[in-house]
């Protein structure tokens, strides 16, 4: 596995790669990589011929009195990770070489950016699709891989590619969860032993709005009622946001119809949890 | 010559290009090409194998008011000097192919886009990031040939090139003039014959200034009062801007230094005309 730090070699060793018509593929990371990453791993794994991983913690994602310093970053156990996993280059770029002093271009994306999480994280998504539009063009891949996890970010990703002509194919890989449930995540670490009880919440909500959707039930407001009373039961959890809204638009649903993101943000703390779940009456 | 009238087609020309090792150049264009860009080209032909032009005329570079109606749209013209000039591939998308209902994703720079012609046309510069992205992920070119004449863009797209990491190398041509020394634009169609006569202020206040610190004045006030001077004896003319901005960040000097853009906009009726020079005291 090759450990690249800068970004004009890595712009290189895509070039040749493709020359030598290798099919490259990305899975873009702030490291603490866990089953969730190694999944997309794997996924570009079947993918692509070269296997990218970057692990960037990108500053600019990051509002102030977020935790951008305290972010994990234990490199040593994402590089053992990255090479146990087969990956074939880490990109693993240090902060200077990505903004350089006075960068003043942006991606913006002003529409599906505005709710969920972007509402809770005013600018966050601008940091992701600059990042994000950054990475594409150094590691040149023609697959990246994200994690449905992250859906809104997802679909924002996917209308920066289709907005901008970006050639790049994007593949989400499904969420994956502990034993108990609970959606992988890097910031489940910052968890005390009771708010990780109580973190279940999240995913024991979803749980309870498909099986509500699954009897029949088409009303928004009386799944929400459920799901809120199974987070607020919880002494340690602050809702953050529960939104039902269109998979594709990302605008408010009233009734379960066509496919609806179920998605929740919680907060224990200061660690903010997200989950998601897409449901549709069919 | 091909004339590909899709996205997805030029793609898949430039990818097939790549393929077989050839140098892709780009010169992009709103059409109504003059010897201005037919230098464009030839720079192209001497940097690329394979050279595209395109030819769009972006909807949302121009401001509500502008001339985007109007704008001159010679397409047949346009056709034979490509033709002519030995361009390989004309790229002339529909607006319906290159902006999808519902597009929500632009490029913006917020630093060197705030003055100048930034300042007179809001937004202006944020549609002119954004469709030289598009182009750029479209016909994936190696390199892509700007003009001087239109200065603070030029720099811009060196600086998005720069902060997004966009793997093209952008070339800079010359100002192409008339015999008379009137910068060639496309908008110059648009004088009346006693406007065509005084829009050559532009030019003679440049080349004052450029005797004058050629005599050895440095003071930016001495300069300009000299050059509106020069501008304000036409009856027809309403100055937009006169800027005296370092080269390099585009900000406003007070003396002749180092490289200084002195970029100048007059208005003739509702034309508006812009035209630039770079003096040093060296």
């Amino acid at each position: 596995m090759d450990v690249i730090r800068t970004t004009d070699e890595m712009q290189q060793i895509s070039r040749a790669g493709k020359r030598a018509g290798r099919r490259i593929g990305l899975v873009p990371t702030m490291g603490c990589l866990h089953e969730g990453h190694l999944s997309l791993v794997r996924l570009a794994r079947e993918k692509a011929d070269v296997v990218v991983v970057s692990i960037f913690v990108n500053p600019i994602q990051f509002l102030p009195g977020e935790d951008f310093a305290a972010y994990p970053r234990p490199y040593g156990e994402d590089e053992t990770l990255c090479r146990e996993a087969g990956v074939d280059v880490l990109f693993y770029p240090e902060a200077s070489a990505m903004y350089v002093p006075g960068h003043s271009v942006t991606v913006e994306e002003r529409n599906l950016s505005r709710g969920l999480c972007g509402a809770s994280r005013p600018g966050h998504f601008s940091g992701v699709t600059t990042v994000v539009a950054k990475l594409f063009n150094i590691v040149l891949p023609d697959v990246a891989i994200f994690g449905q996890k992250d859906a809104q970010q997802a679909r924002i990703i996917l209308r920066m590619v289709r907005d901008l002509n970006i050639p790049v194919a994007i593949v989400l890989g499904p969420i994956v969860r502990e034993k108990d449930g609970l959606a992988m995540s890097s910031r489940n670490r910052y968890l005390s032993p009771p708010e990780r009880r109580e973190a279940l919440c999240l995913y024991r909500s979803l749980r309870e709005a498909e099986r509500m959707v699954g009897e029949g039930e088409r009303s928004v407001e009386t799944i929400r009622a459920a799901m809120t009373a199974i987070i607020n039961a919880m002494p340690l959890a602050r809702m953050d946001y529960l939104e039902f809204v269109d998979d594709r638009t990302l605008l408010p649903v009233a009734r379960i119809g066509g496919p609806v993101l179920v998605a929740v943000a919680v907060k224990f703390g200061k660690t903010r949890l997200i989950d998601n779940i897409v449901l549709t009456s069919a």
